[in-house]
């Protein structure tokens, strides 16, 4: 890791940079592509995965027999414990339910705000070696709770035809409408406009490799809205002398194994608990499966001292990370002070491994500085305020003056006259 | 306006199509000013302002006798409406805050999520023959109230290189931090990058005519957050033999009077009251101020008559209004049936006009059929939210072993890990 001690703040802004993405040369492709897709329908989506995945399939619908073969595959302990993260996920969304507000803010003038679902929704998960069956949990689940009629599930088919047990286990249990074997520019175009076999939503949601990054982005010029823009997972760990070397050593690589892109920043005050964190960094990166990629993404990553806890603060709210680790005598000033940050883990027993499946927390969240303006996944992700009015006739008597010199003063008559019409129609019944 | 009767469904697809808007020409020319301003900062938005606003300014911040002028111009009619209104907008979105909301998913595991503001905001005000005031009040109330920290609006000059007085009155009211006059791309382009004048913000709001539009699509390349897509402004009536022509005629030119490109759709069950309402229709026209624009909106809407109140609210989900008036014997049908639409507007004394300027709901509202996955500004859109948890030791060896499963599954040794090495802490600790 590359150290940084008491870093100048004008320094700061340079520290927090990510490596900056530049899809320019996959755009036009990604473009080409949904022009395709949208004359061609499902034979434009079929060549896309012969080409991208090299399998050919007659039927990207999952069949029944593909279902039972999924459910024998997955161990009975596996299943638990998908069972209990469910369990879980399920309680921390129920709790985000929220019934109409309501207030009379004039006399006879009413006005209540209501959520309702987003009536189809796709969710996109990846296919590879990570076989993300958690996204489907995280996904799936606020969008049953939150009363989405359509649920559609896309993953990229295997060289066998096939989508992961585990994906197919854990869609059918949270309630997914349709699953579906297609993956990467060609799903996303799928669930834009809609082919014969693939449904058209409103909402994409789900990570995923470059390609599905830039389809997404492409996808919200024809309408359609995404979760959120997508950059590789960040962690950002603050611990001083009071927390254990080997726990923040243990999170770090964690994170850092995702990608050898993965962001991992560990801020501290204290230099001798940093020079113990690095040798344990060391010492478990040799055993790690994962190796390679940790080993490069742990390059890249970056250890700062910091003066006080005051100044971490400062230059954590600039970086504002997706994931935030806090293992300090100080805990709860950082709890109250932070303003960008996806997720908060606390305390020396709370891993990001915690949020990441079970806990209950969605682990689906901004990246790349985006927790300065972007919210992670919610139970809201799914489901959109409508706003309602009705006016009594005294309501209007009350408020129609307001209204009418103030549409006046904006040079709108007709604003008024709707008003005028009806205060008039009043003044004659009275 | 274009007259429907009984339109087979296969056709309605047609019919809840807007006008497209395509701004492929605008694009290029915004990019260069955005790569302009990014590297010549305030020269480069004076030379813009110059060139598209016919103005030099020496100094764009508006000045303490600027305020106090614009304070004597208003009328103290009108002082007072802003007040109202600024009371109603304020009880509807105080009543919107949320508390943290807290559960412990696993005995031992705390799961909480709290909304934090967007630091800092832009927000966009137009400029030209309506000084859109009431957008200073739907922007700048829901950010004082939801705690942002700086509250930047934006205004293009006019010729004598001023901001109209209405605009600067409520933008001191409503607690506005900074008041810039600079419009149009080189506004946006300020925002998103920041210059030493203008302040670089993390989410911008606000109308805007299509260079703004466009600029705004362009700024979320760059990392800024945006309210929500931008179209022309729409009205969905649907009134039937219950409700009084007059009124009805008087709401949907309210809204054609906005431009020449606003969508203006009646929607009936009978017959007899469209006819009444088509010849209410001309004749109000005839001594509207705006009557050039109106009348031209007016030729591109569409009449609309079904068979029954639930042809005609499926068609409503279909084409999902920004604003949507219900003035029928079936309100409460439609009430409890609307999925997709910005706000609605129930019954015959509650026109579109309340809502834009006065009773308490939000303006800023999603068109072109954006109501299906987007929702209109509340507090909301200027807070984000954050999750945390705190694990105890009992919590962690509650869920350790589920964690450790899941991540073993996906193939995340250093998930597992991080969960693995607490619990062999705790072990020898037990």
């Amino acid at each position: 890791m590359k150290k940084y001690i008491y870093p100048k703040t004008n320094e700061w802004e340079k520290l927090t940079e990510r490596p900056t993405q530049s899809f320019k040369e996959i755009e036009e492709t990604t473009k080409l592509i949904f022009k395709d897709i949208q004359t061609n329908g499902d034979n434009a989506v079929a060549k896309y995965t012969s080409v991208f995945d090299g399998v050919v399939i007659e039927d990207i619908r999952v069949s029944q027999t593909e279902f039972l073969e999924a459910n024998q595959q997955i161990s009975a302990e596996l299943k638990v414990a998908i069972a209990t993260a469910k369990a879980n996920i399920t309680k921390f969304h129920m709790i985000q339910k929220r019934s109409k507000i309501e207030v009379e803010t004039t006399m006879g003038v009413n006005c209540w705000m209501e959520k309702r679902p987003i009536e189809k929704v796709g969710l996109y998960i990846p296919g590879g070696t990570a076989p993300l069956f958690s996204t489907v949990l995280m996904l799936a689940i606020p969008a049953q709770i939150a009363g989405c009629k359509e649920i559609v599930l896309c993953s990229p088919p295997d060289k066998n035809g096939k989508i992961n047990p585990a994906i197919l286990f854990t869609a059918q249990l949270c309630g997914v409408t349709q699953i579906l074997k297609v993956g990467g520019i060609q799903a996303i175009a799928g669930l834009t406009f809609g082919t014969n076999t693939i449904p058209k939503v409103s909402k994409i949601f789900g990570p995923g490799n470059q390609f599905v990054t830039v389809a997404k982005q492409v996808a919200t010029q024809y309408g359609v809205a995404i979760d959120m823009p997508a950059g590789p997972s960040e962690l950002l760990v603050f611990a001083d002398e009071s927390a254990n070397p080997r726990f923040v050593a243990s999170d770090l690589l964690s994170q850092a194994e995702h990608g050898t892109d993965s962001q991992v920043i560990f801020a501290t005050t204290s230099k001798s608990f940093l020079k113990l964190v690095e040798n344990e960094l060391k010492s478990q990166l040799t055993v790690l499966t994962r190796k390679e990629i940790a080993e490069k993404a742990i390059e890249n990553s970056k250890m700062i001292l910091f003066k006080s806890a005051e100044e971490a603060l400062d230059f954590i709210n600039l970086y504002a990370p997706e994931h935030f680790i806090i293992c300090s005598k100080k805990e709860e000033y950082f709890v109250e002070n932070i303003s960008n940050a996806g997720s908060v883990f606390i305390g020396d027993y709370t891993p990001e491994s915690a949020g990441d499946y079970a806990s209950g927390t969605n682990h689906t969240l901004p990246t790349n500085g985006y927790a300065k303006n972007y919210s992670g996944v919610s139970l809201d992700s799914f489901l959109k305020s409508i706003t309602f009015q009705k006016i009594s006739k005294e309501g209007i008597l009350n408020l129609g003056k307001t209204i009418e010199i103030m549409a006046e003063a904006e040079g709108l008559q007709a604003h008024k006259n709707a008003v005028s019409i009806r205060l008039k129609a009043l003044q004659n019944e009275y």
